[in-house]
């Protein structure tokens, strides 16, 4: 008998209970699934980074912490967690994301607010450009990233990627390291972030990384919060640098109503919806590595406590 | 050496005559292009079906008129226009016109009109459904509808196909007949309009047609607007059976001031800019059509009067 601890909130655990239950049981295990486990017999734990289980030394015999986030920047410094440590990588997650990345893409490329605004009966026919002449850069190709600049890159724009380590994704431009950066960036009609949140990529989108951007730039980050400067995006939204910023992540989330984000005419702020961990798509995710944490596998999407993600 | 009529709007001329002779020249045809040739020396007309030549029985001697436009419904019916006659498939067209489908389609599936309304300070994060749990029905299947099926499937939808002829593309359930239409048309949370305007197609989607649809369904029709019958549209709208529709064709263009789709909440009025055939990638199908019809082999989408496309 397996013992999982399921440790989020309160509200999470009636969506995840029969999702985790059955996906356990497809994977053939035999599990004490429940959220007040003694900690010395717990054997996995499953976790939101915000959940109640902050101090993990005393459970000692769990031989995986594994994330229902795909981000872990807030649990990764924990210094009582010391077990193997996963990120979530939900193939259901990973979907929504291409739908938001593709269509706020599509969005900008198209004018489609110009176009939404424009409904006062006068018929000024302006076609867009063609996605072959558009350029799109997606910064960050892990499972998220690579998926985005793919789908940008089956719509037919001009796709150009950058990461901390060299990747190779067929029909997008990869380029990685500093040089890279500022070379993906003045190709960057559209620019995506996708980057994890780590001390080299926190403030990375400063006013010298806008400052490389072709003028009238649009900027879709479904990231983190932390990988913009906020004073240095509103600057460049000032100068017209950046014609418009579409942000699904804050540094303070809820985005506090007084924020300057909210009421500027060059920022949509969807409130953290451009993806979400399903049960139904990341219960199979945590069934496998709970097999194979328990079998004493290889486990997948394994944190580097070092690399931060 | 070929004689090419030039037969659109005088202010079409600058854009289409460089395209048009590198095209010949890169196709290896000698051709003298020019809008006003002796009608008795006329090989080739290519036209725009609201272009300066509507009487074709002068022209005894072409061997083909080739459209600008993919829509030939304005001149297929011209009794004087009794030489072989070719659509327009042009391969910028399609792009163009897929990523407007693909951008509006993401548009209504992830909610966009009420995140771009809800910039107030509210943070409410509402997680749209997947694209594999919604449902898009294109009608019409030609070299346009297909592209489009194709890119909707590529996206992850759930995408059924219609058209007057049994098709087959990967990743979309394709059907046809009357029976086919009731059953696509219940499946579409979205329905794509993308059929040729013919006698059977003119006010195909009616009331009945509209009541077949999911309740709250969302229509964009980059097609022809004599698909629809508008006042059946209005009255869905009103009754919720339809929640949106994006129209880029309407009955008569310029859509008039004061037709009502221009000040309806339910409706987005596009000026036909869904997609526009290009010089730069309509020229080389105008030169190879050219050089078919002089060499007597068989013209591409050569319009079947019968059928009216």
């Amino acid at each position: 008998m397996i013992r999982v601890l399921f440790s989020a909130a309160e509200a999470a655990w009636p969506e995840w209970k029969e999702p985790l239950r059955s996906s356990f049981a497809a994977r053939g295990l035999e599990v004490d699934l429940g959220r007040h486990h003694h900690p010395d017999k717990v054997d996995v734990i499953v976790c939101a980074p915000n959940g109640p289980v902050q101090d993990f030394a005393p459970y000692q015999g769990a031989r995986l912490v594994q994330s229902l986030w795909a981000g872990v920047e807030g649990i990764v410094g924990n210094t009582t967690l010391t077990q193997p440590l996963a990120r979530m990588v939900d193939p259901g997650l990973t979907e929504g994301m291409v739908e938001y990345v593709a269509g706020h893409a599509l969005r900008h490329h198209l004018g489609m607010d110009a176009v939404l605004k424009a409904q006062d009966g006068h018929w000024d026919p302006l076609v867009p450009p063609l996605a072959r002449d558009r350029g799109v850069t997606v910064l960050g190709l892990g499972a998220l990233g690579s998926a985005c600049a793919a789908q940008l890159a089956a719509l037919g724009f001009r796709v150009s990627g950058w990461s901390a380590s060299p990747k190779e994704i067929a029909g997008v431009t990869c380029l990685a390291g500093a040089d890279g950066l500022t070379r993906v960036l003045r190709g960057a009609e559209i620019l995506v972030l996708l980057l994890p949140l780590t001390a080299e990529t926190d403030g990375l989108i400063d006013a010298a990384a806008l400052g490389h951007l072709p003028g009238g730039a649009v900027i879709v980050n479904p990231g983190r919060g932390g990988l913009i400067v906020d004073a240095d995006l509103l600057a460049a939204l000032e100068t017209g640098a950046v014609h418009h910023a579409t942000l699904d992540t804050f540094r303070v989330e809820p985005l506090p109503a007084e924020h300057p984000f909210w009421a500027h005419p060059g920022v949509t702020v969807t409130p953290h919806i451009a993806s979400a961990t399903r049960p139904e798509t990341a219960a199979p995710v945590v069934a496998e590595n709970t097999a194979r944490a328990m079998a004493g596998e290889p486990i997948l999407h394994l944190v580097d406590r070092a690399r931060g993600y």
